[in-house]
């Protein structure tokens, strides 16, 4: 195990996957900073994301390579891709393609529910 | 299981935590819409932040429940949380009462560094 200051000063990717060779993915808009939608990569998505600027993910319901937009129209091209100071987890901030629905409902997020303790109060669009 | 389509429209909080107990929570400044870090919940973290409006997590690595900023000073105060169309994500507004450093390192956000390929470079301030 390598110290946490190599890692967190280091300019050399090494991403951390979990058991299971995935690791978090937020997706934000590039310009309004909405965050859209929180996916899952493994490696071979990070790296067709990185190489080709289109999202690709994980899917573990399918559990397959999914790149974002092939079914539903909602591509998504890729401005940056963050990591976070231990490499556990992506912030990619991308340009929706489609129609700006990056939740499989069609809305614009996958948040559009806020807790009000208990209870989910849905918000306006 | 129940149906995604009664999750996805429901207006009952039945957050998926993981099979570690934990769900992920997306930690976004309010007001300027900048992602802070990412970090975990597991039941009572998600109960005491709701009750309390200040930010609790639940520490991985220290294996504890964490009120933000009782040892760094960089507490969190709730605005808004939300949840994801299939309940296993987290959305949370927060105001940050410190000096503004959500990054244990220091910074403001844990995301300082963009991949450029395999390379890291560190964003400016």
């Amino acid at each position: 195990m390598q110290k946490d200051e190599t890692v967190e000063n280091s300019s050399v990717l090494r991403p951390r996957f979990d058991a299971s060779g995935l690791i978090p993915v937020i997706t934000q808009h590039h310009a309004t900073g909405e965050v859209l939608m929180l996916a899952y990569m493994n490696e071979e998505a990070l790296k067709l994301t990185l190489a080709t600027r289109r999202a690709h993910y994980w899917s573990r319901s399918r559990q397959a390579l999914w790149r974002k937009g092939d079914t539903s129209g909602e591509a998504q091209r890729v401005v940056e891709v963050r990591i976070d100071c231990d490499q556990d987890a992506i912030l990619m901030k991308v340009e929706p393609l489609g129609k700006g629905a990056a939740c499989h409902t069609g809305r614009r997020s996958c948040f559009y529910r806020a807790i009000d303790q208990d209870r989910l109060r849905t918000l306006p669009d």
